[in-house]
This record gives C-alpha cells, sequence and structure tokens, in this order.
C-alpha cells in the first residue's frame, strides 16, 4: 500500500508552484523538532523511526494516484512525471529511535531538494506526533511499573491502524506485551490474552466458562474473576486448577483493596504463585498508586493509547536552511519565518547529551553549523539514517527499546517524578563559534496545542 | 489489506475455547455503546458506520494470517479451518452514520454466534471509538462557525491512517474540506490547500514566493501572510492580483485582532471580496471567540484530530444476551455482568428519538426487548445493517453528512452550548412492558476514562 497520499493538499501544490517557478530543486534542509514539550512533561521519547522508513520506502506515486490527482487538477502533466519517478535521493540523519529528547532537539534533519523534502512533510509528522506521543506516556507508565510487567490493551480505544501503531511504540517504551496482534505480525511485539466477561456471560456458569478455558488454555492462563463476585470466582479457578492457576485478572472496582483481598484469598487457598494482574482504567497515577499494592502486572488501554492527555507531540517540520539557485553545489544559508510565538531556529543543527563524569546527563547542547565539543563524557545524538538516498540505518526494535531504557536510565533522578514539571534537561543553544547564544524555544510562551 | 489481525488476541483465545467446549455456535446478541459520554459533553455523534462495514468486508483471515498465528500457537487447527471461511453470516443493526446519540442509545448491536460476533468486537470499537470523537469535536466546531466554511487540517498530528478516518468524520459532522489527499481518494471529500511558509521561505523574497503561487494558483488563491510582516504581505498580494486576491491566510498572533486589521487594510486597498481564513491552534471555543471578527474560515488541525480533549468515546461492546445451546432456534435469555460501575443492561434493545409536536427532540427511548410506542412524533433510531450476511445499508457519506445536520438542528437549543454541561436529552428505559425503568448509566459513578 502506498503511503504517497497519506500527504497534505499544499505539500504538492507548493511543488507544482516551485516547479513551475524554476525553485523546486534548489537544496534544502527541513529539521522535525518540538518548540516545546505538552504542559509538565519533564522529557519526550523518540518514536516511529522505523515506521518513517517503511513510509518512506511505499512513498510511491502510481498510475491509480496520479490518474487521481491530474483528474482533480492538483497536479499538471510535468508535476506528474517527476512524481511517477519519486525516490527520495537525498540525506537524512536525527535521533535514533527510543532516544529522549527536549524542546529544539533536532529529532529528524532531511536535506534534499526543495521538491522531495517538502512532499514528505505530512507523512514524518503524522508518524512521529502519534508514536512519539505515546512512547512518551509509556513511559512514564512503565518507569512507575519498574519491575512490575505491563501489558498494551489499547487497540479498541484508538483507530484500528494507530493501535497497532501504538502498540509499537508502548514496546519500545518498556511495554512487555500488547494485545493486538497485527502489532504481533507487524512488528515481533509478543501479544497476549485470555477472556473477556463476554467468555463468562457465554457459559451457563463462571465454572463452565472457566473450566473451558482452562482446558484450552492450560492451568497459566489468566481468569477474569469479576463478573460475578470475585471470592467466589478466585476460589472456582483456584479449585480447577489444584492451586496451579497462573493468573488472576481484575477489571473493575478499588484495584488496591481488591489485590489485596484477593492476594489474602489465594495465599489462605495455597495459591501463592498465582498473580494478579489490574486492568481497569489505568495511567501512570494509578500505575503509582498501587506500588504498595500486591500486584504482579497491570494492563493499560485507553490512557496509553491517548498519549495520557497529550495524543499528539507538537512536532513540526520547518525549512531551517536553502540554497539561492538549482545549482547543487550552491552553498545553503539558513532561512526562518518570523511569526508570532513560532520561532525557529535557521540552519544545520548538530545534538550532544552533556553528561557528568558519573555517566548523568546535564544538558541537550544543540551546536548551529559546528557540532559542539565534546567534553569527554558527552554523547552525539545524530545518526545517519539516508544518504544519498541510501537507508544506511538498520535498528531494530528490540534495539529501540534498549536505547530508550539506557537514555532514560541516564536523566537526572527528577525526570521520573510523576508530578508535572519543567524539561529534566536545559536545551543550551551554541553558535558556530560554540558561544551559548539564545534559545528561542524554551522561552517561548506556552500556548494550548502547538 | 485484511482487517483480520487489528484485532485482540483474547477474541481468538475466547473463541479457541468456547469451541472446544462447543459453545462457540450459541446464538449471541452484544450491544455496541457508551455508559456515558465524555465529560461535559451534551452529545455524541456516530461516525464510523461506513468505515465498519468496509472493515467487516475485509475481515478475511488468509493463508498468511492463518500461517502466523498457528505458529504461534494462538489457534489451532479447528479454529484455523472456521477462520478461513470466515464470513459474517448474523444481523447488524444500529443508528445510521451521522446520528446523534445518547448515553445507554444501543448505536449498533451484533446478533450471530458467539464466534462470529465475538471476534468483530475490536474493529467495531476501534472504528466507532475514534471516529465518533472526531465526529462529536467537529460537530461542535461547525456549530459555532455557523455559516463560515470549516477547513479539517489536521493530519500531521495524528497518526497517518487515523488523519483519513479523521477527515472523513469532520465531514459527516460538516466540515466543508479536509487537506487530506487520501481522503478526497477513499471517501471523496473535498481537498484543498495551497502553500506553507517553507513556500515563502524557499523563495528570494516573499513577493516572488507569491508571484510563483499565484501563477501556478491564480488569483483566487490563499496567500498566506504571516511569514514576516502581515501588512507588507496583504499589499504585495493585492498589488500582485490587482486586488483580485481570493484569500489570505493567518496562522499566528492574536487572530481576531490580526482578522480586523487585516480586514481593513484589505479594504482600504480595494479588496473587499478577499477572504480572510485563520489556521492558528483553533477549537470550538476559539471559534466561538471569532464569531465577532471578520473572519470567512477556518482552519482546524489539532483539536479536531485529538477530539479536542476527548480523542476516544468510551464505546463498549458487550454480550446482553445468548441461546442455551447450539441450536438455532434456541430462545436467547438476556444476560450482565455485575462488576462494580460498569454494569450493562441485558437484553434486545429498541430505540426512539422522542420529539414534540413541534419537532424538538425531548429524550432518548430505549425499549427492552419491545419497541417504544410512538406518540405521533417520534422518531424509530435504528435501521438494519446485514441481515442474514448480507448487506443491506447502503448510505453514502453525503446521507451521513445529511443526517447529522438533521438530528442535531432537532436537539434542544442548549445541547448546542459550547459550555460543558450534561446529555442534552435524557435516555428513558422502558421495561417490556413499556414501564419506565432503571437507568444504570446516567446513575453511573463518573470515572476518568471507562
Amino acid at each position: 500500500m502506498t503511503t504517497a497520499l497519506l500527504t497534505d493538499h499544499y505539500e504538492l501544490t507548493m511543488v507544482q508552484a516551485a516547479m513551475n517557478a524554476g525553485t523546486a530543486n534548489r537544496r534544502s534542509l527541513f529539521d522535525l523538532f518540538t518548540r516545546r514539550l505538552p504542559e509538565g512533561r519533564r522529557y519526550g521519547v523518540v518514536a516511529g523511526l522505523g515506521r518513517v522508513i517503511e513510509a518512506i520506502e511505499r512513498f510511491r506515486f502510481n498510475e491509480a494516484e496520479l490518474t487521481w490527482l491530474m483528474e482533480r487538477g492538483i497536479i499538471r502533466e510535468n508535476l506528474a512525471e517527476w512524481l511517477a519517478g519519486y525516490r527520495f535521493s537525498g540525506d537524512i540523519w536525527g535521533y535514533p529511535e527510543g532516544e529522549v529528547y527536549f524542546p529544539g532537539s533536532p529529532v529528524l534533519s532531511v536535506e534534499g531538494t526543495f521538491a522531495e523534502a517538502c512532499i514528505l512533510e505530512t507523512i514524518l509528522l503524522s508518524v512521529y506526533n502519534h508514536d512519539s506521543a505515546i512512547a512518551a506516556a509509556a513511559s512514564r507508565m512503565t518507569a512507575m511499573a519498574g519491575d512490575r510487567p505491563c501489558a498494551e490493551m489499547g487497540s479498541r480505544r484508538t483507530q484500528e491502524w494507530s493501535a497497532v501503531a501504538a502498540a509499537r511504540a508502548a514496546y519500545v517504551a518498556g511495554f512487555a506485551t500488547t494485545s493486538n496482534l497485527e502489532a504481533g505480525r507487524s512488528y515481533g511485539v509478543p501479544t497476549i490474552g485470555t477472556a473477556a466477561h463476554s467468555f463468562t456471560l457465554l457459559h451457563d456458569s463462571e465454572e463452565d466458562a472457566f473450566r473451558a478455558q482452562i482446558d484450552t488454555l492450560g492451568h497459566a492462563t489468566t481468569l477474569l474473576v469479576d463478573t460475578y463476585d470475585i471470592d467466589d470466582a478466585i476460589r472456582t479457578g483456584i479449585e480447577l486448577t489444584g492451586g496451579r492457576l497462573g493468573a488472576i485478572r481484575l477489571d473493575s472496582g478499588d484495584l488496591a483493596i481488591a489485590a489485596r483481598r484477593a492476594r489474602d484469598l489465594l495465599d489462605d487457598l495455597g495459591a501463592t504463585h498465582t498473580r494478579i494482574m489490574v486492568t481497569s482504567d489505568l495511567d501512570e497515577w494509578q500505575i503509582a498508586a498501587l506500588q504498595g499494592a500486591p500486584v504482579d502486572g497491570y494492563g493499560v488501554g485507553t490512557s496509553l493509547v491517548t498519549g495520557s492527555g497529550h495524543p499528539t507531540c507538537g512536532f513540526v517540520y520547518k525549512l531551517v536552511a536553502r540554497a539561492d539557485s538549482d545549482d547543487p553545489s550552491a552553498p545553503m544559508t539558513p532561512v526562518a519565518k518570523k511569526s508570532k510565538g513560532k520561532n525557529t531556529l535557521g540552519g544545520r543543527k548538530f545534538a550532544m547529551r552533556r553528561r557528568g563524569a558519573d555517566g548523568r546527563a546535564e544538558s541537550e547542547v544543540i551546536g548551529l553549523g559546528t557540532p559542539p565539543v565534546d567534553d569527554g563524557n558527552d554523547r552525539n545524538l545524530l545518526v545517519p539514517i539516508y544518504r544519498a538516498g541510501e537507508l544506511v540505518h538498520h535498528a531494530t526494535l528490540d534495539d529501540a527499546r534498549r536505547r530508550h531504557e539506557q537514555s532514560r536510565a541516564e536523566l537526572p533522578v527528577a525526570a521520573l517524578r510523576i508530578s508535572k514539571g519543567d524539561p529534566a534537561l536545559e536545551t543550551i543553544i551554541l553558535d558556530s563559534a560554540g558561544d551559548e547564544t539564545t534559545n528561542p524555544y524554551q522561552a517561548a510562551p506556552v500556548v494550548p496545542n502547538l
């Protein structure tokens, strides 16, 4: 399936007009970044790079797309010809997937002709704005859950393909499993699932339902015990499994109280190894509040797939430098609009995580035109992704997961506070001489939606 | 592309266990409904039915899906055989797309064997929970915009396929256009677009950029005027078009003040027909606040595609009746779980919008097992969608758009207040004798996420 029409109409009108004006081939550099984190968030999480690579590889204008665009008068013959041969031929670099980011971090940079870089805008932003929003929420949840596994189960609460992307992003940020089968098939995220209330209600008794489930799924299965009376259900499950039941799931009521009561009953019945999963309306605050409860795992739905209050990240994609002519060797000069409250730093960026001798992150350093100097403990944040149109970045989803674990672990302890706060690291902008210069992002006024 | 794996793992484990236990073919009835509206919302908007029909038609387990499921041990041979032949053979009825709904409204009902109805749960909920959330937000925006057109332009703020669905849902709820090309191709939603700031920055001057745009898109185009100085840009645009410029777009700053100033300048320049589009961080409150400003159209992005604070609707899919045996003629009996705070009304539902003699809606009447009696001005809300597996509902997207316009127009005036409030109509539950009975939904405790 082509991704070419997952694109705003104006990307094509711009390219059409630039082509007619002879400016479409000016070498151009676009940055994908955010001017600020969602209110109260202490760090962002890059997710979606792997999906962006898929999307670029499938960004193809076939006969069907071109015919539709021509018939609607959206493009003309000269643009149709160019689109038919579209293959991204430029350079892309950016933060690897799983890395944390801050206001102004140059998360992705795309350099090519204006035309080829411009028309990727919508798809790049769609993927990053969604996937990174989910990963940021997921990271807060897994941080609060500690060693207890988190299971993603929000597919039904979000659009059907967003569900697949959300499962993938949650895995990057430390979730152990998903309920989403397509995420299992497409991305190898481990899938789990046992039964819903409807399964119990289908049968003539809860015992019949549990017996049917255990017969097929074995003693290690998870029984949902709150369809009728929880204590009765636990007794039935333990009896049917001779005390070897894998887990129970609680999906309603006050989970801390219910988990304590269930644990006591399970222990009384000798089922000390039977685990307790909880799954009702969880978010990072609920997970934190359950740290003291005898819970062995969390299933998270709505809050995860809606980014826990922040379903999008505010990433923008801005032209920051371009050549004055079509000549491929013409030098590029920084550009930036001057719209109120929407300042952009022009020019090429380099990025480094400044770290202390203890390896703890101290600041996000962005060099304009020149790489920041490594003080000895620092970490370069940019990796090449495409070089002259060739894909050179081949990280796996597990690489991204490890990257996130490591990046989060080196943040200041305050980054993992659940309360609202400022970004955990300050973003420092250095000019080409290496001197600190004004940061337009941290100082930007806070508006509800970017 | 098959939709079969856009499904929670547990749907298949339930069917597998039921199949082994001999209960998979019990005639079953599932309701899709919500126990409450998102906090403060006065009505909901059904959107997604057209997409649900597409999803059901493409719900096919092909060799690739079956192999993957078998290899992972998620299904066994007997289930694989059944899935390979899966075609929904039951009945579906529900509210037509565009209709408004309230807590407890039986928006969609699915009757078939337990197995065939159960495995549609995830995809049905994903579509309805997303699309209806977008439509509900969109409806509030178009209500506030009145006769001024609203343009959907949020593709970049949401997952790439959600963007397509969001554009479609916004159109149902009265948006005039979308920026999303795939929504134009797949659903016929009118697409529009002209240029971004990057187009101005690409050129050596704003005048060069505007000239390039006008040369290709004509005088009727919309010029984005806030890259540098708004007044200068307006003068340039009017000069280049001899006063015949179609529109300008303002994308930053205080839009009410900027629109007033722009209108005065345009009028001074004789460009009295040049329209003013505004597009920065709009939501229903901003649109309402701009009612007195000289604005001719609104472009809405983030708030629309994130459901303006409510990105999901809380729809659930619950087994409400089932037979006691596999016998297709066995009678179905109502069932319902008793989990705390998550009550469900068992049994078959009928739905009617009670209206006064003036045609104004007065209440949402749900009949349990028996249709409510029409008082003379009432409106039956349910339409057949599938009968014995055959698709019998063929509404177009424009039908849905008209349906929404009409349904919203007959609501009490208070429904269109922008402030937070209770549902505009009370839901009344009638038992099979036609007597009013307890409504478990209105009385349910408010929890953050359902």
